[in-house]
């Protein structure tokens, strides 16, 4: 870490900031610039008062040098992280597949919907039961009773579930659910990341909409230092300017983690887009740069779903789909995960 | 509303849709244009499934005429809202200002600050129990005990509070507090949101970081429809590309929250920008473009405070800050809330 | 288009507004809806006033329902384009790599390098000679002299030139290049297209950092509505809040513009992160997303390279890159071209 | 400037890099930390290769401490610069309001707009000749007829005129131009830039729509380092994600551009926002904030404006917003000029 000092740095006020820093256990240096002069700090940095630095008028600007997170950093964990969800792995060649419905609907819907993407080759069925709507005129989900039949369908066809947390009153009802997703709009919902921290299912960590990747590290941090080492992250389009689709999916993303994570990152293009016939394409790109796998809407009827229609796949477009991108998984060296 | 078609779409699509629409009681139209037709919807669009008509391939695009929102809508309120707290208003001409430290750290802190912020001339304090921090290992606030020191300095200052619902499992601690704060992180905590719509007291509700002017009118709409008509607005800045500041205020917010809505509107110039220097003049322009209020992070010692301290100005600069400022509120001919 | 009006709106302005309307040529019709009316237009809207129409106080807003592009909207053009430079084509399935060095040098450097990704399997070599640096105290590119070490290596690999114009002063400079590069921050010179659009050889249209999909098109519209159909359209990054990378690279304008346009699109992996570690998952992501082609940097040794060393992979890296990337191109059924 | 090392550098390859640097006449530091080391660099940085170091394998990052720019910077030329443009100051409390049409269209209407603005209080006169315009079938602007036209409207008026330069083939035309605009996507039009730095009339630059404070700063600088000192800046709105405004005015710009630079710098609120409505309330948030000047589109007739109709206001209502604007300028403590 470096502090940036300006002009009006006297010989005491940096001497007593090197004082205060030197008691917090910190090796520390300055160097004289010709316009600026900085000093630099050695060692354990996470007791340093970073804002209360910057208040000081004599400082211009502090600056990190070390990423912030730890548990999820590849610095200190070489090996790509494996998640075990039931008895499928995700991550470091085992590629996951989820799919189904934006919002479960009724017992039909999600059984057939179930049935269709297994078929299809699916190693686990999504489905939301709490579902995060814009408006408050917008169908808001079938709650406790939607998790039911997800887990009916779970039962009828042996897929492990992946469903919305929407608030931590109802974490009791996720005790059968393989795998909890923090939605978008809850990245930073610190109280429940610290709660998910105690539990130890896996958690699909979806990046905010104008979330840095730091923060989202920062993010999975939460997560991990409370214990629950099992974190899926998902990349789901961040807000950008461009209006041609919902968001922008952000493909550097998948290298970038891959770089300074050890953590698997999966891919949602149905939410990156809004579009369904830029599914296909944008999972091959995702598949190409290294995705650890896929998060795919699909509906029996989009044109009848009470949520997301527009970019959910009906089951006989998905089989396309899936049938399309099956030989570019394997061609790049992942296996894909079997029901 | 308007439906737009492709090319693929034939008679018999088209009259089942509108056979449809129809049924739902909307007056509808087709129009044939030279490459594309449209079909027009008159009446109460809120039954129309969208996203559902949208997955259909013969549709191309369906676009809203009118705004989602109604009840923060000008259109059918014209008058402004006053919000009412303790024995003051805000809005309509009454202007509003709050207060205080990021994070309450101390009794003697809190009321020491307290007293200050009203002799200069604030009329609600505000102040940080539970505290949204992006990293697990940074000072996660007092919580309950700091809630409790909050109340001892409204105790001994007769000021007003306002400070952060973080989760819903904390509002039964919340009972005096005058004003409940809605962060941008939550702005689209949806369950919180209903939940507020409930209870009777003011909700100042911050944008979210990214979120456009039309969704924060959807979440003040979770709130108001279920029942809970006193929503204060507040704009803290938007992320942008530019990194000069740490967030964009957009200062165009309130003429078009003026224009749309009847709410009243406040701005965060602390958390706009993350710059002390930058409160004056950003306070001046949020006055002089139509702001009903401020919220200015003022801290005893910000060199040691245990968040935001780069942000928070100490009493003696916002004293300077308070006497340049009062002079534009009535130039402007708004009425300086009195404690 | 359509046009929507306030209730402020009287009959007499709606008559006037749809005989003037009715003048050009145009079929009206109105629809009366609970809140808003509107007015429908069908025909040749291009002679419409948009903004003038929009001025008028009783109008709220006017919205297109056609794209305001012609010559490059696959409507109009169901085939794709391809573009022939020298003796080979692009687009359609015959897949281009363009690389070489950000700025051309020496005679010795653009040689070696023209003959180094030649060898590894590259048919046009790319090299700056008029240079855009955001600071004036950089190297500013050797001109015209960079333009003849350019020539000079075309003749000696055979391989064709693609090569920025950054002034129309220097046009003249550009009769034996073979693509005439219009960069990012030249996008939207709409002088410099218009003059490009009376030439007859192959554009390379950048996307500007901060242009949407739409502005893209006009600015190709601006080149082809002068005669020249041979444009090359080249995804380099958009600017966004993230900073992680450099810029990001928005993967779904090449389905976007796949669906939309009949225009050859390729990829600029090395502007797009601005890391030379990333140039090979995003090309791999490139051209599984469906893309036309490659301008890779390439520099002899970045770390003495003039500019943009740190996104320039060297000869030997670049060998592997192109090891790697090999197989994709022709598993997603694309033929590289050769030198 | 700081270079971080990653792990994998070794003894050797520092040494050579220390030796390097040294020999450019800086003196070098090394500080090692626990994960990384770095190297400290003070001097002349101007010399530095930091794309090429940047390159090095063992090399993580490169960071600046310094800014860039040094003509523009205020930490050089701490007194506020103040452009003359024929007998006007603009600057240090000489407040400049620059108005008329989009473009210039008849002799007429520019020598009617132009009284009436300078009626209305407005000291300079401004028209577009050449437009840039997003589509090739908008009306481009009359071009150097146009021009001659603004020149008679400044002859009957006495009014100075700005107007804007698109191609550096028409600057001859513009001798009797008394402001040069660079428009918003010619601010990194550099061959341009360089031109004007060499000429020495005032000019008036644009902030690019996407453009960073700093990138601004460095377009100055390509100006002023060429000898032309008489630079004013002027923010325009920059591209967010919202789309409520056309732009989002980036208020904050103002003071920070007073604090890191000497430069005057106006507001024009209506290309910020394209909204007549807002040009009132966002002057005089402008003004609030420490602007120096205002440029406000004023159009005879808006409905039957060639261009930018929908942002500009008729001479009615110009008259208004200058009635509701001139005692804020005053209130802030400063001139407004008079023709």
């Amino acid at each position: 870490m470096i502090i940036i000092l300006n002009s009006k740095a006297t010989k005491e006020q940096i001497d007593e900031m090197l004082k205060d820093l030197g008691n917090l256990g910190l090796k520390t240096g300055v160097i004289n610039g010709e316009q600026k002069r900085i000093i630099t700090l050695i060692g354990d940095i996470s007791k340093v008062n970073v804002d209360g630095i910057k208040a000081e008028t004599f400082v211009e600007d502090i600056r990190r040098i070390s990423e912030p997170f730890k548990a999820s950093n590849r610095i200190f964990h070489p090996n790509n992280t494996i998640v075990q969800v039931s008895n499928q792995k995700i991550g470091e060649g085992h590629f996951c597949i989820m799919s189904g419905p934006c919002s479960v609907e009724t017992e039909e819907q999600i059984i057939y919907v179930a049935n269709r993407v297994k078929k299809a080759g699916v190693s686990m069925l999504r489905g939301g039961a709490f579902k995060p709507r814009t408006s408050p005129y917008s169908f808001q989900g079938l709650g406790s009773d939607g998790l039911k039949l997800l887990l009916k369908a779970k039962k009828a066809t042996g897929l492990p579930i992946v469903t919305e947390l929407m608030d931590l009153k109802h974490l009791d009802l996720f005790s059968d659910v393989d795998v909890i997703q923090v939605g978008a709009r809850n990245m930073q919902n610190f109280e429940m990341l610290k709660e998910l921290g105690k539990c130890n299912k896996p958690i699909l960590l979806k990046r905010g909409l104008s979330s840095t990747i730091e923060e989202w590290m920062m993010s999975s941090e939460y997560i991990m230092s409370g214990g629950n080492k099992n974190v899926i992250l998902c990349e789901r389009g961040i807000r950008t300017y461009e209006t041609a689709t919902r968001n922008t999916l952000d493909i550097s993303a998948i290298p970038m983690i891959k770089k300074i994570s050890h953590l698997p990152i999966i891919v949602d293009p149905s939410h990156a887009t809004g579009l369904t016939w830029m599914v296909e394409p944008l999972s091959k790109a995702a598949i190409a740069a290294g995705a650890d796998g896929l998060m795919i809407e699909v509906h029996n009827c989009p044109t009848k779903a009470l949520s997301d229609g527009a970019q959910s796949l009906d089951p006989d477009q998905f089989d396309d789909v899936m049938k399309n991108i099956k030989p570019i998984i394997s061609f790049c060296g992942k296996k894909l995960n079997e029901a």
